[in-house]
């Protein structure tokens, strides 16, 4: 599985409609030009109509049943209206636009009309990463700034959730350190280890977990053999479950920009996939995204 | 500068010496192999004096003043010994071969004869990564779990010191984070905006701190341009440091298994540079330890 091959299965699917709130932006506008070239979703585009149709015209795109516009004349009443198709069943994924996200999270986690579902919304990024042959996603790198057990316990759960719609059967989860023994003056250990063990004992399913591992002993079967390390995981992660959003960040720039991977992210943990893409990403990495999130609703 | 030509720049000056504390070990004597077909340095090695010498042997390596062996009967009195070498001037640089990596730091930090000098010991990486012409310090992967800001100040001088004597002029620091705005609940960013104030006010000198960035912001030009960060580090960093162990970690792990970058790394804060390579090191990763080291001697 790679992203281009979640691009093929979401245009294979493409009855899929995503509510994106607060179009008004060029950016935003092109993402869906390309998104609707590749046949991925309809778009239901929530914000200032005359504004938004005045890109349409620009990017060359009429409106019809595959673009349709509603006008919303603030970023918080776009949001709302967004949310709503998609909690109704409107619309099968939730995609942010040129709204804050503190705004359009605040409609997400609203108790009347909003996604909540799980305990914990949470970031999961899917790269293909020159040389190697499967997609590896990585998570949380976006959203939680210091997890506890708890929190990456429902981490876990979520980019597992997202690795499984897209195909992958039993996904391998690396919990991830600077050292592949337990030290108990290093938190991200003992989480993994008992990560690890709450897996064995059947209290996180689907996938199987192994940690503490360090990122060569995950993605190297030679550096784990190195180690002596005996493991499903070791050398073979699906899943790099990152101890911080330090490390995410850190390790999610470095295979975008040392490794030129490519990558597509989605919010997990609601009760439908949300893109959240910004500015600095590519119109490419945008579209694999709004793949991912297509792929990931059941 | 990229690793060759600290490479090309030690053999020029081969008049440095390293001891090598327990030098028993054939992985070991291949890399003094390499480097004395380098012309890097030559070696002094401790240990068992026979086994020593039947390794040599095998490696085709005949004794002579470029490789001298000096009998220990244990890892203890070898580090001991070689530790003791450098601290009288015999040698200048400290390798550790094949013992563990606590008896020799007990040795280095031995208050007679140990080589004891700043506060903080911490690693000091320089990667080569492909499509950057710069080489890319990293620190601390390997040494300090959790810094403090304290430990930070220091790790900081330890990097700049080592990026100064391999020739990199006024080195640029970016202090990274997930982030590059400065929030409360995010210590990496509050230890970054002290680290860079304390450059400003002239507390840190030789280099240009700036932080919090991102990794991205940090190492491309267009990304911080993209976030509209004005500063002299964004984009141009020579040296990133890391919050925390496991960002270190990672960061070096997805440099070397997913960017494919060439590494070296040397310990720096004591009296002279330490290399303290690992099995799983590659013998060419070795040999640029030994000649990051070699140039990291004044």
């Amino acid at each position: 599985m790679n992203l281009d091959q979640l691009l093929n299965n979401a245009s294979h699917q493409s009855n899929k409609i995503v509510a994106l709130a607060a179009a008004a932006d060029p950016e935003v506008v092109e993402a869906v030009k390309l998104a609707v070239e590749k046949n991925l979703a309809s778009f239901i585009l929530y914000g200032d109509q005359k504004v938004i149709n005045e890109m349409l015209t620009m990017h060359q795109i009429t409106p019809s049943e595959t673009v349709r516009v509603i006008h919303a004349s603030s970023d918080q009443e776009a949001s709302k209206a967004a949310v709503t198709a998609v909690s109704c069943g409107e619309a099968d994924v939730l995609m942010k636009g040129m709204v804050s996200t503190s705004v359009i999270l605040k409609e997400v986690l609203n108790k009347d009309y909003g996604l909540r579902k799980g305990k914990v919304l949470s970031h999961v990024a899917a790269f293909d990463v020159p040389g190697y042959e499967r997609l590896i996603f990585v998570t949380d790198s976006g959203m939680n700034i210091e997890p506890d057990l708890s929190q990456k316990i429902e981490i876990t759960k979520n980019a597992v959730g997202v690795a499984l719609t897209v195909g992958i059967t039993i996904p391998k989860v690396a919990a991830l350190a600077a050292v592949e023994v337990v030290n108990p003056a290093m938190q991200a250990t003992l989480d993994a280890a008992a990560l690890t063990q709450m897996n064995a004992r059947g209290q996180i399913t689907d996938c199987i977990i192994d940690g503490p591992l360090a990122l060569d002993n995950a993605i190297s079967s030679e550096a784990a053999e190195h180690k002596g390390i005996k493991s499903h995981v070791a050398g073979n992660a699906d899943i790099l479950l990152v101890p911080s959003i330090e490390v995410g960040n850190a390790l999610y720039k470095s295979l975008v920009y040392f490794a030129n991977a490519r990558v597509g992210g989605v919010i997990a943990g609601a009760k439908a996939p949300i893109v959240l893409t910004s500015r600095a990403d590519s119109a490419q990495s945008k579209v694999y995204s709004i793949a991912l999130a297509v792929n990931s609703t059941r």
